[in-house]
């Protein structure tokens, strides 16, 4: 029987342009997930250019600092896909032409209704002389495994949908049959979304909570995204009810602040309390140019609980679609509480809806004045006709980060005070 | 005088939450571009958690295969920030507390109108003995400098603004300093865009040229988009002419499909077609639920030629603002050419403009027919009341991405409509 080895900490090269970073992003995000899952630890990410050498050096700085490697990408059929003849100089072996392959790769465009398969993709079933093939059930790109310096290397194929599948079918059962059936260090994560508060104030108020958990094996990271912080913790598989008792702590710490679990998006945590009211809304963009109305739709089934957006990015469409009074906006401005409370009457009635938002401020990096600088936003929310709330923010950052704060704060304020509305 | 040395290849180390990609992803564009600019090379980069040996390790695997390294990020004051402590392991050194950093640290927040300076940005302060301080003009933390086995080393910030002017200001004063006065293998990249053309197909019309011009030294990447296919060209310095010629070719290669360099994207090709014609747009978004006017609002200054967008994500909506017949929504449905008429027609009257565009579709995942699957979207451009362009897209993918090829399709299409009306 061959000796069980130590495999705990596994590194990830990810190779492709500097350019092209979503999928290598995706797919650090995909191997750390599924490691995880099943008690091994990502320990270090190299990114590299598609150059031999630099792939060469860095598999071998990633064998000598861990139990084994995974290589992404570079297994296309392009001139700049090297991968495969990177590691088989590595290896000092060739590589090979294997018919199975060529096999997979015609049934694939078969599926796809492809008649005529490019000459180049010839160069996808070219194997590594020795090197176990793995096969693709979803692209055409075949994996590969072998061993080097005594230890297991993956070579997967860079587009995120292979790479996950073939992460969960091929390496991880290898990894595990290397480790033992035994797992150890079986470790699971839960986050929890904070919306609207700085990361400082998150950071203090938990700063009891936090050490508590760490004294038991718990590990915490603090994300900071556009108008949310997530606090993630991650937790030795065996201690995982402690969840529940943080989840109950952090309630009560951040009462309407505290938005949900696992990556809870603003949008999500107000679509669910609409569909629980059986309440539906309709937005007044300005500014946000109909951002807003973007991140409801990304959630599926939306239509229960969103009607529209309004985007009248012009004052003349604000006087047209909303019916904003022309004395309204020659008096106070595009920019002010009462065009926000306009346009949010607006929304609810021309919008057909029970409730709605409006948005309405100076996004730059022009366009501000000292009264009213670039950043400043001014929201309102229409329950009816007569209840009107509104808010005045100042945002700062990029054109780009101020929309993106407006929307996710506007969609968080509807929460707000639809959540107070109740109490 | 100290001996110049070679400095070519540097190395970057990012440390952080492997959650937070977004800063990473954004400092390794920036490092890459003021290193090129400069006549360094990016050679690799390594993206490390908050790990006191895994910081260590990245750190002496990239002073080894590299001529300098710089390491962005943990110099915040939080307790999870431990870069500082782990160089001071690396070297032997201490930390020690600088006034003058402190000093800065205060300034920095009355600049700011905080008045009680959190007593854990201390931890900022702290500088590793020996080791040159960099300024920080924009946050709170500072920059080191020193050397290890004869190699610089720079310790920068995180957040992207401060990483960006710390590595102009400092880092590449200092590297060119050491390399001496003379810059050698100084590249240039230009960037080509290739709107609405599948990948293999822009690879297959490009070959000759892009062999042509490797044999002068260029370097091709080839960078596959959202709708979107960009080919970028690094160019040594004295080649630099070129660049027009590639770009005549591929003028003449795509016609209508070539859309800008250098990063230009689709609503900016858009933008700057209207302003030319001084036509502004409306658009009547479905499926896209805003994401077409998000875009477009992007752009600073786009309210001369962007009046707004009209989600009407429901039929209510459609029919109450665009005033599409009820009887085209109930014989032909939501997604269909006659409704995507009627939206583009309503978009134009009532958003009071010039020209405008349609965008109804199957975002999915659910709500497809064999008839109508997920992904069909119909587009309709109206230039005139009359003159009304329709067009079938399907696309392939999440409903995010869907909802993004739309958004793109659609711009593009207006762009091109507009193209085609003046020849």
């Amino acid at each position: 029987m061959e000796k069980m080895k130590n495999i705990q900490r596994v590194n990830l090269v990810c190779v492709g342009s500097e350019l092209f970073f979503y999928v290598v992003n995706t797919n650090i995000h995909i191997a750390n997930k599924i490691l995880e899952e099943n008690g091994f630890e990502l320990n270090c990410n190299v990114i590299v250019p598609d150059d031999m050498g630099k792939i060469i050096d860095s598999v071998i700085f990633c064998i000598n600092t861990g139990d084994a490697v995974i290589i992404s990408g570079g297994l296309g059929p392009t001139f700049d896909d090297i991968t495969r003849e990177s590691m088989a100089k590595m290896l000092n072996k060739n590589l090979i032409f294997s018919q199975q392959a060529w096999n997979q790769i015609q049934e694939r465009f078969k599926a796809r209704k492809i008649d005529s398969i490019p000459e180049k993709n010839k160069r996808q079933a070219m194997v590594i002389e020795g090197a176990v093939m793995f096969p693709n059930e979803i692209g055409t790109a075949p994996g590969m495994f072998f061993e080097y310096m005594g230890k297991p290397v993956f070579l997967l194929p860079g587009p995120p949908v292979e790479f996950e599948n073939m992460m969960r079918k091929c390496v991880i059962p290898e990894l595990i049959r290397q480790r033992g059936s035994e797992i150890q260090n079986v470790f699971v994560r839960k986050g929890f979304g904070i919306a609207g508060e700085p990361e400082s104030i998150v950071e203090e108020k938990t700063e009891k909570l936090r050490k508590d958990i760490e004294f038991t094996g718990g590990v915490w990271t603090i994300l900071a995204l556009p108008y949310l912080i997530e606090l993630w913790l991650k937790l030795p598989v065996d201690k995982k009810n402690l969840f529940e008792e943080v989840e109950n702590e952090l309630r009560n710490i951040f009462q309407d602040s505290f938005l949900g679990t696992d990556g809870m998006t603003i949008p999500q945590a107000l679509a669910l309390l609409l569909n629980k009211r059986k309440l539906v809304c309709c937005f007044a963009e300005s500014c946000t140019g109909g951002l807003a109305g973007h991140l409801m739709t990304e959630i599926p089934g939306i239509s229960s609980c969103f009607n529209g957006s309004i985007v009248t990015y012009s004052n003349k469409l604000k006087k047209k679609l909303l019916k904003v009074p022309k004395t309204i906006l020659r008096k106070y401005g595009a920019v002010s509480e009462q065009t926000a409370i306009a346009m949010a009457k607006g929304a609810r009635k021309y919008g057909k809806a029970d409730v709605s938002l409006a948005i309405t401020g100076i996004a730059g990096p022009s366009g501000g004045t000292i009264e009213k600088p670039v950043g400043l936003v001014w929201m309102a929310v229409a329950l009816t006709n007569k209840n009107v709330q509104t808010k005045k923010f100042y945002f700062s950052g990029t054109r780009s980060t101020i929309k993106t704060r407006a929307a996710l704060a506007g969609i968080d304020l509807l929460r707000r005070v639809l959540l107070r509305e109740k109490k």
